[in-house]
């Protein structure tokens, strides 16, 4: 606000002094100008209702209030004096002419007797004629007889006198339209939307430069509460100084704290055009709503903390409807009804018209510090549009937006707001004969508060766990490090570096976001007392870049361990020796010199094939039936209703009745009721299959232990080059590979502990490891495996070689079947291994401390830990990857289903890939064909 | 009707004496009564608007038409005269006195010259004075002059006499209120809802004695048809025959044949309480609703086909708000639009008042043949209620609940319709202060047509399927016959064809309902002229029940088929040999006398536990994923919107704007879409499988049947008695008990064709047969099983015969292993079995011709049917259980993603059940430890 020039046009209140003494001095602290609640019935009987303060006001002397209670008039037997053009005192009738006559103006003498209010009387079928045809008073009222053709009342006799005295009535109007007529002009200025520019030619700037002058006069201290005050004027504007919208929206909270129980009850004071006061109406039945929804929708704009949109095409047809309705347009006042029984309160509500122009700007599109704070609003307008006063308006103005806008104090724990603010937008409509022609109408109201905060604390929240994620990262890559024994620094390292930050990373965000989802949905919906408000969608931004970061993150650290379990290194141990060289020497045969003739019956490979068989299956087998996880998340949310958690509204029900009206959701409590949702039904189905299931019914990573134990083969499993597990299958029987009769007996005899124990170590039963390999075993491992493999290079495609690669196979099978048989059987000096247990410290970080310099180090592992690099052993990325998903393709699609549907689509996918590649990888490691893992 | 007493009351049209001629000789024929559009701009210079009618009329002699065109006037130069009470003559003024006085009643001389309207005129400034100071009316009028105080026209001078015409204006008015004064009366009746007795005291008792006596008038052939026509009464009721409701709303359709693409357009005449037209409406608008929705949702009432219902809670203030809309009652005429250009015609809609009393009886909550039809209605009525003209009304009368109900002509291919009823509903509602009291009201628009015609089709289709059932059955159970080798007819076989017939019956019951969902969604939705509608909520519940009655069935087919899958008996026939004794003796060595010292080694069992565990795995896999199904429906309906066309609406579109107005749904739309949608992607699933998946990417049947081979391993399975299937999986290589190397090498020749081929026979491929035994066979082969299956009898119990019972296994599996190979090595001629293919028809019909006496029959089955056993070999009765589960419990629920939910847990609960009772009868009959079954 530039100019300095404009006055300061600011509505009186009940008494004028304190108000412009409030102006001119606390403008500054602007106050909130909190006013009571008075109806015209409120006033006493020498009080009338001033409807430019919408106070009761008290009578000049002799006078008493008129039936309308909106004005004064004289008392019985007094007659009206005009003395002025605009007020009047009241005279004492002459003895000698003690009634007053029709009109109040003058003083007569009666034929008969005196009415109730001081005026002639005549009996029953006579006219009182006070005026000559003329229309000059008469000294003495006379009584006529009526013809008696028509009833007296309806049908005049063929004197028309009495209609005299009518006009003369009219003649009072002048004097008391003063009260009126300014707020009509003032009501023509809100019907310019309030716009005006520095020449005072049209409505608002009259208005202004009256206003001006009376603010004036008042400056020389000349009050006198008399009938003609000089608070006539409307409030209209607040005023111009700058930066006073925010000072007055953004100061002091209004004085009553808002619960979710209650409702935010807004009172308007009603006019007409011609600026008379109509009546108090409780805004919410529609009245600031063209062609409104039904009531119960409508109720819930009403309710505190219910974010309310209502966007109706009305057709012109509609509109017409609500012409006939307010032929003459209707103003409102709009106040906040601040309650208090007997003193009930109102807090005017600042009104910020769109549209507003001054000097031909739209400042109220601006920043906040050009505002134009103002009063008063319309909603249709079929006066202005009309070239004569019967025509059809050419043109109608409607509010085409009503917004009514919350904000919360910051930090309240009560319910305070700060005053509300009304944005209203006008439209002006052409009228064509069609009726098929619409419009759209918006009413809304929002609610906000200030969310730097709890942005701020997101973000420092961040900041802290990220760096915490940067030392976890850093620890898993020195472990990696270790594990694959190289001790340089170099590109690959930085990757792997960005990668487990990746993982830690996405961990980070989407613990926020949960957290944050969570909060809102607990603190929002649980709110007694409110002291929360949600994000605006174009505040949810931020907290969607978040997700969308943890899910891409989440991906990055999928793909990779995808990535790296299907690149583990299998073998097969099979302990299985062919039964001739074990039989012993029988009644002094030499069976070396046998073996000669009786080649020994090889050992069957189907143990082989049956275990190998079995590890491919249980490939992608998880701690979670997925299927059920999404089939139970969708349950919760669509069928019992969890969904509606996610609405814009403070209630924390799951059923909403169908015809009630439904806000918009809310994404961050979208994210935060299905995040949730799935995490808790993932955690219960897990323990669910951990403490349950796997006792009671079936544990696949159990029975593979066991299954290796019962055919005799152990399975060694490298998943870095220096780091694996081993899964000790050794029978306790020495031979598995035999009939029927013979398998059943070794079970009855091991289940009656008739034969030792399956641990690696004597009388143990730890048949799972973690193996940190020395460099030397790994490097013989190479060297066996190194012809194996290469049959996926390029030398692949010679067809001669074939066969010959065939052979080289076997051999390479037998050669590391014996080889790392005989490494477990401690039966290569130079290879050796020790057995140990972790320690606590070292199982929690996940790396080794001690480095396997000489000997490799076997580490008991009760835990199962080599489901590392299967699925199961990862349900936690599994899990969090889901969430994402889910919810990721929710927030997008805005449909749990559609969520639900690609979820499953992405989890069969997946599925397939780990399947697909781990089969393939299982098939190039131990040579199983690829026909038997089926 | 059982009075005749009453008159026949029935309003008159453009022509009365045609409408008489029509009411009372045409009444039984019922024509429909169609009258032209006419609005009062239609009527030429010289006619009238009747508003009676609604129709133009001709004025008399010498007059024209009023401005308002409602009324004649005379013409220029003419004054009125009244000749009685209520008509007018013109007669022309003497030339002496040329001008007509004001209001037209008498004649004039003028100062100086006729304006327009031959009336005198005055010049600028003046006021004319036609008559004196007592009203008599002058012989030349004077032109005065003003005071000049006030503009001539707002504020009137001393002499008051120019309001002497304008009283003389109003003389006019009661000739005229003849016409409406009829209209009147008869709008009182309608706010008494119609209701008269045989006395007549009130409103409808007046009307119809003043209807009588007129029509007794117009019986004497004296029609005239001047202004006072006797044609005044409006239109209330249709008359009192008996049976004359259903005659005019089921004989004769209205002229036009609707569709789905346009509206039904319905017109209303509008009049006030007064009896005065105000206007044509176009009914749409809400002007038959009280506080309307949305304009969207509104127009959705009126567009063909969609079943439109909303019932609104209405508060008293909202009714108030009506209220100063209506502050008189507004009557609505409603007409349909049946169009055609400039010669539009309209028809009248017959009404049904709900409350209407005749002689205390509420006649139309009776039967049709009883009901009274009638014409006019209203929707708030706020005057009866008033106990003085200005008070509040004590009680305001509202149209709670309009429905216009539609019925479509039976066997129309045209659309066409009979005329539509308008039900109405009042109701009183008492006024209190308080606002929060609310009132519910409906308005409804119902399409229906005969449906006895389509109940009866399907009937016939029920019935003539269900016998060929019969035989189906019949069929069936004779095949099982055979197949248990039993002859007698005993209860069994009575209860198992029940089974069957449950079975076919639900197959039956399902392709009826399945075809009658998709013809209403075909034939309704795709439809362009009317030629079917849907059966009314209340029409679906036997459709209902029949979809009950299919799934129970189909229920129990289910579980038979379950209960008999894990009931069959398998063995599988391992034909490996201990190698030592298929050596060849080795230069001259005996390897008899070698054996007594090196027990040859066993045959290992880990080949038999293979095809075991494959055989668990596969019990439950189906030709399509269940799971997948789920989603895929889930996706179309619930994502791409295809619930949508399961609205009652003709739409066959799968996008609805969020605003526009949803109707309930029909449940046999929502049971065609769902399960058509069902098949649909049940087929597809197949086709993809059976066609794509199983040739290029998996195929587990296959798979087993090759791993049978390659694990030198056969399978007898026996569904029945003597019946069943045979996998025959001798290797071809003699061993398959054997290392890595052989097991590659052997599979190697096999791809390159250089040993024999897998066959039963011969040089044959077919691995897998059905199998008729004969009695003998399957004694034999139950004698050697006896010791084995009684393990699970009360014997078991017993501690000290465990060990026993477990060597008694083993020799029973030995036994049963060479008894079983040795037959089919044709080792047992009195048990010998030939091979042979299957005929065409015994294919089609399951059935196999020959009795197997003597041999046993081998049926070469190259496709695998050995399935049925499986779930895999069932998914068409796996399919439609689904398909039906899914379907009833979305009808009972009305939610698809709780039936996607439930049918997802059922699947899982079925699978369960099949696994767990599949495997311990695997167990039981193979003996193969449970261990291995993982």
């Amino acid at each position: 606000m530039a100019t300095g020039t404009l006055p300061l046009v600011v509505s009186r209140y009940k008494v004028p002094l304190t108000l412009f003494i409030l102006i001119y001095t606390d403008i500054l602290h602007c106050q909130q100008f909190i006013i009571p609640f008075k109806a015209p019935s409120n006033c006493s009987v020498d009080e009338f209702f001033d409807i430019s303060s919408l106070s009761c006001v008290s009578c000049g002397p002799n006078q008493r209030r008129s039936t309308t209670g909106l004005s004064c008039i004289c008392k019985t037997g007094y007659q009206t004096v005009i003395t002025d053009k605009a007020s009047i005192t009241c005279q004492q009738c002459p003895t000698d002419k003690p009634a007053v006559t029709k009109g109040g103006f003058g003083c007569i003498r009666c034929p008969g007797s005196l009415s109730d209010e001081g005026e002639c009387k005549c009996p029953q079928g006579n006219i009182l004629v006070e005026r000559d045809v003329n229309g000059n008073l008469l000294d003495e009222a006379r009584c006529e007889t009526c013809n008696g053709n028509a009833p007296a009342l309806s049908v005049p006799n063929s004197s028309g006198a009495r209609y005299v005295s009518i006009q003369y009535n009219t003649l009072i109007h002048p004097v008391f339209s003063n009260l009126t007529a300014c707020q009509a002009l003032g009501n023509m200025c809100v019907m310019n939307m309030h716009s005006f520019s520095g020449v005072s030619t049209d409505a608002c700037g009259l208005f202004n430069t009256i206003f001006r002058s009376k603010a004036a006069l008042m400056d020389s201290k000349h009050f006198g509460y008399s009938f003609n005050r000089r608070g006539n004027l409307p409030w209209l504007y607040y005023g111009d100084e700058p930066g006073l919208a925010s000072r007055v929206l953004q100061t002091d909270p209004v004085p009553i704290g808002f619960s979710f129980r209650g409702r935010n009850k807004l009172l308007a004071a009603v006019y007409n055009v011609r600026g008379e006061f109509l009546r108090w109406e409780s805004v919410g039945g529609g009245n600031l709503q063209l062609c409104p929804e039904t009531t119960n929708k409508l109720a819930a704009a009403f309710s505190f903390g219910t974010a309310y949109k209502q966007s109706v095409s009305v057709s012109s047809l509609c509109v017409s409807l609500s012409l006939s309705l307010s032929l003459s347009p209707l103003f409102y006042d709009v106040f906040m009804d601040l309650g208090g029984g007997e003193n009930r309160k109102l807090l005017p509500l600042p009104t910020l018209v769109y549209n507003q122009q001054y000097n031909g700007r739209f400042i109220n599109q601006e920043s906040m510090k050009n505002w134009y704070l103002s009063r008063r609003m319309f909603l249709v307008d079929t006066l202005s549009g009309r070239e004569k006063s019967t025509s059809r308006p050419k043109v109608i103005r409607v509010a085409s937006s009503v917004k009514i806008r919350f904000q919360l104090v910051p930090r309240t724990q009560e319910g305070k707001v700060f005053p509300p603010l009304m944005i209203v937008t006008y439209r002006d409509i052409p009228i064509s004969d069609s009726n098929s022609k619409t419009v759209s109408t918006t009413f809304a109201v929002e609610y906000e508060m200030d969310q730097n905060e709890a942005r701020m604390k997101t973000d420092t929240a961040l900041g802290v766990m990220g760096g915490v994620a940067v030392l976890y990262s850093l620890l898993k890559t020195v472990s990696w490090k270790r594990r694959i024994a190289s001790p340089l620094i170099d590109a690959e390292t930085m990757l792997k570096f960005m990668l487990f930050y990746a993982g830690d990373l996405a961990n980070v965000f989407f613990t926020v976001t949960v957290g944050t989802g969570l909060y809102w949905l607990i603190f929002y919906k649980a709110q007694q007392f409110v002291s929360v408000l949600l994000p605006l969608p174009a505040q949810e931004e931020q907290f969607v870049t978040y997700i969308g970061c943890a899910f891409a993150l989440k991906a990055v650290q999928f793909l990779h361990k995808l990535i790296l379990q299907v690149s583990v290194d299998i073998f097969f141990i099979d302990w299985e020796r062919p039964r001739s060289k074990t039989s012993r020497t029988v009644q002094g045969f030499s069976i070396f010199s046998l073996s000669l003739y009786f080649a020994p019956s090889p050992v069957s490979i189907w143990r082989t094939y049956f275990v190998a068989n079995e590890w491919n299956e249980i490939q992608t087998i998880r701690k979670i039936s997925p299927t059920f996880q999404i089939m139970a998340v969708l349950f919760f949310l669509e069928v019992l209703g969890f969904s509606n958690l996610a609405l814009r509204d403070p209630w924390p029900t799951l059923e909403r009745l169908s015809q009630a009206y439904t806000p918009s959701h809310s994404l961050i409590l979208r994210y935060g009721v299905a995040a949730t949702l799935w995490l808790c039904i993932g955690l219960l189905q897990m323990i669910y299959f951990t403490v349950f299931h796997e006792h009671f019914v079936e544990d696949k990573i159990r029975q593979f232990v066991d299954l290796c134990s019962i055919s005799n083969i152990s399975m060694l499993l490298l998943s870095h080059r220096c780091f694996g597990y081993y899964i000790h299958g050794r029978s306790v029987h020495g031979h598995a590979d035999t009939n029927m009769e013979e398998m059943n007996n070794n079970m009855k005899r091991e289940s009656e502990s008739l034969c030792g124990q399956r641990g690696l170590l004597p009388n143990t039963d730890t048949q799972t490891f973690q193996v940190s390999l020395t460099n030397r075993l790994r490097s013989q491992y190479d060297r066996i495996r190194e012809p194996i493999s290469r049959r996926s290079g390029p030398s692949r495609l010679i067809d001669a070689g074939s066969a010959n690669q065939f052979e080289q196979n076997s051999r390479g099978y037998h050669t590391m079947n014996h080889f790392l048989g005989s490494i477990i059987d401690h039966a290569h000096p130079d290879m050796d291994y020790i057995v140990k247990d972790k320690l606590m410290f070292e199982r929690v970080v996940g790396m080794e401390f001690l480095e396997p310099s000489e000997k490799s180090i076997f580490y008991n592992d009760e835990a199962h830990s080599f489901s590392d690099v299967l699925f199961y052993g990862n349900e936690a990325t599994l899990l969090i990857f889901d969430t994402l998903f889910f919810c990721v393709v929710d927030l997008g699609s805005q449909s749990f289903v559609l969520a639900a549907v690609l979820t499953y689509v992405q989890q069969m996918i997946f599925r397939l890939i780990r399947n697909t590649f781990g089969r393939k990888n299982l098939v190039n490691k131990t040579l199983v064909d690829e026909r038997f893992l089926i």
